[in-house]
């Protein structure tokens, strides 16, 4: 058995490895940062999508896809966003051999070409809230190292794009998007902060930003997504307006909430170890591989196994048999690096006995049946999950470090939280005190108890935004 | 209420019509060919695909997926593949201001993006065979009349490819393809035609190739779809070999099979009445959709009306409840013309009875209820879909007309099929009669009991290749 590289120290070395060894990605394609989904990573992306789809739907959004192609002329309207986007675009400027009369940008994000299409669709107010999704490849001609899943050219993205009627129902739109993904998250087994943006960090064209920020062991961190409230940046320019019960003509407020497959780069790195890849049931491909394991004489377990396989399947889980002709060894090891929650090994004792050897991926041992099989299989994963669950959010609780000075900023070897007045100036300062980045105040509960606030650890002035944390965003 | 146009002698208007009254899609998108998928088209779309996944899973298919952009020198490898594609794709040239060494294709399709995988994922006969689909979407620079669903610019595309031992296995694999088809076309309630292209009017780079041609009235005929035998065409130019058993090296042979949003565009065209779209229960975004009627005095439908959504939503079936402030009248157009299969109308009286006046999309009205109310509307729903198909199976076998002569070709008001040597000079004698194409040779059985075939219609030589179809594609 293979051990992978440390994964604190050698992250990044750790986490390729880890995807190789599971093949959930191929790298070898010949653009770079643009990567193949293997049938195992495509299957891992599929789960995924479905607890987003499921969530998301949950809270009133409907399912819409728009092209991947903007023309420059709509792509150019709302001035702060173009100038966030302008140096990663891909432009398509030939059909053929014909030059296009306006070039085409291929999609980094949908603002500019669902926006023209809202201000037909808005026209009263009975047509708000508008709640739409999408989940679609975006494209950004990306200059930093790729690595797959988590900083790549074409994107797996996932865009809700909402019209509300005022700032206060956009901001209760940022605050049902705040529910949903901490149901997603819980159903993902990831911790994560919501951490509004200092100003000078937000999504171009945003009035504010919230992002959902995760660490990912010492001081990084990585953003999972983020949630933006853009009250009327972009509907003032599209022209998104809608006819008041009163006749009047206003411009709606408008949000959206952005994922993407990073969700998937996360699960592995904040779940997986030096065997591999671990997956939370979610999103697993197989949720169980059943693993016969002939004797030399015994009962033959083919048909026992066989059995199981149909039963759990009649359960709607994702259920793999591996019968090859290995030993179940190298059958223990390719399962284990590749994630899967439960391995059921089935033996000639066992199947006399209509019973399982269940070993969950955290290696919890247990026998199963022969009585209520089924239940008890749907039982373990739960426990497993939740195992999984508390495990994470230990590691995350242990992430944080309070900072009382600049001075303690330094050797930041897990995210700071911080004091701070909320100035632009003050914000610099805690950044260059860590070589980091301010990533924002803290929404809701902090992730530790935190005695109250004290003085901005930077001018000494009342720290009124509460609690913000520091750290080294991948 | 509206009626649509007539839709044999106005079928590009009564098309248009039925999509616009049901909002499948919105074409107002600022770039031609390029459309909006709106929620309900989405749902529909989603629905297809779930089809199409099953079935071909269900064939031993894993899904994967690969980039939207191949490089100009993988895309060149294959020289007819790409003189077929030349003059319609799309170019991305620049990244940001910077232009890019090797400029990139929007995948048209994707042997180019695939294929140079492939060379690197086959090492032995036992990595043998790999089957992979992907549904993703496609680009091409269209200058034909687009039109929604039908032909468009942006292709919602599912293309299963894969790699086999040898000729015999790769004929196999279309023969799957073939049967995974049958299967999708009966879910959907379609009837189609499988044909054997002249080699003519074969796919670029294939040996051979079956299309799935479906009648549109008239002589009109689309094509759903394809399944082509390679050969070697493709994995020779891109080294796709394997390790044989004895050690030796060979190139596999390879198939694909292609599908794409026009499944939708022909459920429409062919299930649509003067009243809007009908959907088969298997793609219908809402199965059932249940109108409250509320009336003068006696008991409030409404709690009975939300019993009967959850309990049909509990069987998993996608049920709408529409309790919107408009009269029935209005609801019942709006439902109809959008196609949902059955409704259930829940006044007074049949909320003190627990029962509810169901109507199909196809005009048949039972009384459900008060018990086993969820089985009757699944098996509602089952007599319709027979009835659904029965119609379209009618309607399909009435759309031939056999030609005895090149002189009864003239006035071609139903698609011909005409005895053919297999000649290519003949092929295009019964061409220039129709001023159509030879759809190529009729795999299987024909659509209606036919004498034997006579001889040519050109030449009068023996018609070894059995009955041809000759037709206007769309």
């Amino acid at each position: 058995m293979v051990e992978l590289p440390e994964k604190t120290s050698a992250f990044f070395e750790w986490y390729l490895e880890a995807l190789e060894v599971a093949n959930l990605t191929d790298k070898r394609y010949p653009i770079k940062g643009m990567n193949v989904w293997t049938p195992y990573g495509f299957l891992a992306r599929r789960e995924l999508d479905r607890v987003l789809i499921e969530e998301i739907e949950a809270s009133g959004s409907q399912p819409v896809e728009f092209p991947t192609l903007i023309p420059q002329t709509e792509f150019q309207k709302e001035k702060e966003h173009i100038k966030g986007f302008d140096h990663e675009v891909y432009w398509v400027t030939h059909g053929g051999a014909t030059k296009l009369d306006i070039p085409l940008v291929l999609r980094p994000t949908s603002e500019t070409a669902m926006y023209p299409m809202f201000a037909l669709w808005v026209r009263s107010h009975q047509d708000l809230p508008l709640n739409v999704y999408q989940i679609v490849n975006t494209f950004r001609y990306e200059t930093k190292t790729t690595r797959p899943f988590l900083r790549v050219r074409e994107i797996h993205f996932f865009e809700e794009h909402t019209c509300q009627l005022d700032e206060e129902a956009a901001s209760r739109r940022v605050e049902a998007n705040l529910a949903s993904f901490a149901a997603m998250a819980r159903r993902l087994a990831l911790p994560y902060l919501p951490i509004r943006r200092p100003e000078w960090d937000k999504f171009p064209g945003a009035f504010y930003s919230v992002a959902l920020d995760t660490p990912l062991g010492g001081s990084r961190t990585l953003q999972l997504g983020s949630i933006h409230h853009y009250r009327e940046n972009f509907s003032g320019p599209y022209g998104i307006r809608y006819e008041t019960p009163d006749g009047g003509q206003r411009l709606v407020h408008q949000t959206t909430f952005g994922l993407s497959e990073r969700l998937l780069g996360a699960i592995i790195a904040i779940h997986g170890d030096r065997r591999g890849v671990v997956f939370p049931s979610s999103v697993a491909p197989y949720q169980v591989v059943v693993i016969p394991i002939p004797g030399k004489g015994g009962v033959d377990p083919a048909p026992w196994a066989s059995e199981l396989l149909s039963r759990l399947r009649a359960r709607h889980l994702r259920v793999h048999l591996d019968n090859g002709e290995e030993r179940p060894g190298a059958k223990y090891y390719r399962w284990e690096s590749r994630g899967v929650p439960l391995r059921l090994e089935v033996g000639g004792r066992e199947a006399s006995a209509r019973s399982a050897t269940a070993v969950d991926r955290l290696g919890q041992k247990n026998t199963v049946g022969p009585e209520a099989i089924e239940e008890k299989v749907l039982s373990l994963l739960s426990t497993y999950d939740d195992a999984l669950r508390t495990r994470a959010d230990s590691a995350f609780r242990d992430s944080f470090r309070i900072a009382r000075s600049l001075q303690e900023l330094a050797g930041s070897d897990r995210v700071r939280l911080v004091s701070w007045c909320g100035s632009e100036a003050c914000g610099h300062q805690v950044e260059a005190g860590i070589d980091g980045a301010l990533l924002g105040t803290i929404v809701g509960e902090p992730p530790t108890p935190l005695p109250a606030p004290g003085p901005c650890i930077a001018c000494g002035q009342a720290a009124s935004t509460a609690w913000a944390a520091a750290a080294h965003p991948l």
